[in-house]
């Protein structure tokens, strides 16, 4: 945004107090900023402000635009790094309570996760678990997120309650679970989940079924009308595992998954697929064609030996992606910026070629690839004017980012989520050096902790999962 | 350490204050932690503490130890895990004023990393990077590292301040350098370094020829002649990348770098080998019977492309190795505490075993692993009576860190520098809450980004670094 030739006038006029006067009256300015905006241009001011309005950005620039606002709150990052705030586009925030578990067991999943959850999922594990995560998030940068998992309901009372934004997917899923008897309850519990919070200004409320292989076809069909119908997201993990592949060929006729849901008809805009690993050049031209958004998650994928998503060739034909992390119990951190690095590097590995996937293309799949993911990036994923004010700033002056010759480098190579000093979301700063000012952190350990101690009686004393 | 009867005795006596009459007494105790001692049997103290007299450890175990001493400080970490202080096998502190220049260019070390150095390695550059880089590493709970670079003397001076322990290596290499003329004169400045510094209790000297193929064979030879006299480590790059393999293999008739070595009467149990992604059974026979030490450097082997090393089946084979970060233009982080998670993810990966890489092995290879590949196990790398008390305290409460079922998976999973508390060195704590007590943070940061002023000017300005 560029000075007016009258705020540049008035300027002129020095010693008189009209400037001020003149001032547009804003909520909040950050200010003596180094802004990376993640626009189309991918401009970068090095002095740079960006200037808030209820909860919308209605200027960014250089230090001019200083002169131009008067501001109820200066919050002067005294040369930090301010950039977009972090999306993590495929999490199970409430699996917090369950982290560092049988962390590399074969065949987890089935042997150990679904049984675990069997046992021990509830509208409590639910909160205490969201409520934790939320905090690891924020704390590291992220300021929307998408959620899979059960009790939607219950993440998205914490989610409201801290201020932060998120996609909301309920589980459906074949057999019983704790929130549903069958896939069918699923489908209604979410319909529900759907008319209690669609008019909620953070909260997006989706379909979540699990997996294509733990779906029936018509469960899949179902839902993608429902999606369409309700306007709302659909999130899955797909082309992810060896063991999908083989159901999913088994009953198609030899089809992969990605092929398959196309030829079901449920491969549309309003899917997000996580993981997206065991996709090949057929596949990504389905991808691209439906629109839909995919869900990169490295350090998961890695974690478990599944193989590396090509996350650059879809990143470089314009699909729609960006990074998550997987939740807790895979990831197994929260927040994507500790992710950066594996991110980068891998891609590098896995082609030969240390150009590859460079900081500002991880940047971009951290920010703006993710709103596109999410199909979001009319709202968030940029610094620009009219977008919602979702920002977060990074400490420049610990050791590990001195010095910043290139702010994607030191984002992508050297920093973690503890340098996140301050965090707004909805035009609210949520966290200030580093204390969230919207709920308890303290109390909230406690509670998960107290949680942990019942998932040691139940299920590790008697020796059902390894410690 | 168990009880003594005595001590049970005296103790069953209740009300008496013959206990603490009777205790002896010790400068330091750490009390209520979650002791990992990293021993032959890898023995954690869930509530546990550690006793430290002077500068070495000389108890560990559970709490009834508090009882046996009377401490003139007590650590009480409220079960926060402690552990030995982390060892970095391999970096170039002073490189930290370098760092996020012209990351992802092709043959980077010839085009630009030698050209930048030869215009701007100076004693005050060494000093000031160093100074940096140690707080970094201290902050991100190194206790100990191996450095090759220029001046060293100058990154000893740094090192002694501070508080830490290293391994500092003079940079011997056939083409003018800043400290040197040519590799003779590198051999000279070597051997001077060696004479002030032998008998530094934290610091030892070290010859540091670059690789294999910037030296020349007479050089190498020289170099381990000299390192078995005078009794110090030769720390070089070594199967690092595909030039230095071809340029070996055109020196020796088809060898490989390790084969080579050994054919000229290099490879002997003073030398430690950066990288090692080149080698093959036969080199790994070699490196075995030589008795040397591997650092072992994952993010940097795959953010240039490289390749990984064979590091897994080395540890399996008991070949002393240990993590390194190689130097901030290459890692780019100093403390191997942010890699562990790649190390770990990377081997499951290239192994396609979720179970490859278990996290008690990537703690072992930072830690006595590391201390085995500096040939420094008698002295440090565990929590054991007699060894020197090189300890960190890991925060259990930041979000990312809870909960706890597994230590080390929590620290290799979820962990990153700043969950760092504390660090004690040499029985002394230099680092209380995050707070360095021994050196100016702030000061070294300035004089840091003064420095960077200089790059800017010198090399970027101009255009010959890419930013």
């Amino acid at each position: 945004m560029k000075r007016t030739l009258l705020a540049t006038a008035i300027a002129s006029l020095g010693l008189f107090s009209t400037v001020s006067n003149a001032a547009e009256k804003v909520d909040l300015m950050i200010t003596d900023a180094m802004v990376l905006t993640m626009n189309q241009d991918k401009t970068v001011y090095e002095n740079g402000t960006v200037v808030i309005k209820d909860n919308k950005i209605i200027a960014v620039g250089d230090e001019s635009l200083e002169k131009q606002y008067k501001a109820n709150k200066v919050l002067d990052v005294d040369g930090d790094i301010v950039m977009p705030g972090l999306i993590n586009t495929h999490t199970h925030v409430s699996m917090t309570v369950f982290r560092s578990l049988a962390d590399d067991v074969p065949d987890r999943l089935h042997r150990y996760i679904f049984p675990l959850e069997a046992k021990l999922v509830s509208r409590d594990m639910v909160r205490i678990g969201a409520n934790l995560g939320n905090v690891e998030m924020l704390k590291g940068g992220v300021t929307t997120y998408a959620d899979m998992y059960y009790f939607e309901d219950e993440v998205a009372k914490t989610v409201d309650k801290i201020g932060m934004r998120a996609i909301l997917g309920e589980t459906i899923i074949k057999f019983p679970v704790a929130s549903a008897k069958n896939a069918d309850a699923g489908i209604d519990y979410t319909l529900n989940f759907i008319e209690q919070y669609k008019d909620h200004p953070r909260i997006t409320p989706a379909f979540a079924p699990h997996g294509p292989y733990t779906n029936t076809t018509e469960t899949l069909q179902k839902v993608a009308k429902l999606s369409l119908e309700k306007g709302v997201p659909v999130m899955m993990h797909l082309a992810e595992s060896d063991r999908e592949q083989q159901v999913i060929a088994e009953r198609s006729n030899g089809l992969s998954p990605v092929a398959y849901m196309e030829s079901i008809g449920a491969l549309n805009k309003n899917l997000v697929g996580a993981h997206m690993i065991l996709v090949d050049d057929n596949d990504i031209e389905l991808v691209k064609k439906s629109d839909m958004g995919v869900a990169h998650n490295m350090s998961a994928n890695i974690k478990s030996a599944k193989g590396v998503s090509p996350a650059l060739q879809m990143y470089d034909e314009d699909v729609r992606i960006g990074l998550g992390t997987d939740g807790p119990m895979s990831g197994n951190t929260l927040s994507t910026i500790d992710e950066f690095n594996q991110v980068a590097k891998v891609h590098k590995l896995v082609n030969k070629d240390r150009a590859a996937m460079p900081p500002l293309k991880v940047i971009d799949m951290a920010t703006m690839g993710a709103a596109k993911a999410l199909h979001m990036e009319d709202k968030i994923g940029s610094l620009e004017v009219g977008k919602l004010a979702d920002i977060i700033v990074i400490d420049t002056k610990a050791p590990n980012m001195v010095p910043v010759y290139n702010p994607y480098s030191a984002l992508v190579y050297s920093a973690n989520s503890a340098n996140v000093r301050h965090s707004i979301v909805d035009g609210k700063l949520l966290m200030k050096d580093r204390q969230i000012l919207t709920v308890d952190e303290e109390q909230i350990r406690k509670e998960a902790l107290a949680f942990t101690d019942v998932v040691r009686q139940t299920v590790i004393e008697s020796g059902e999962v390894v410690q």
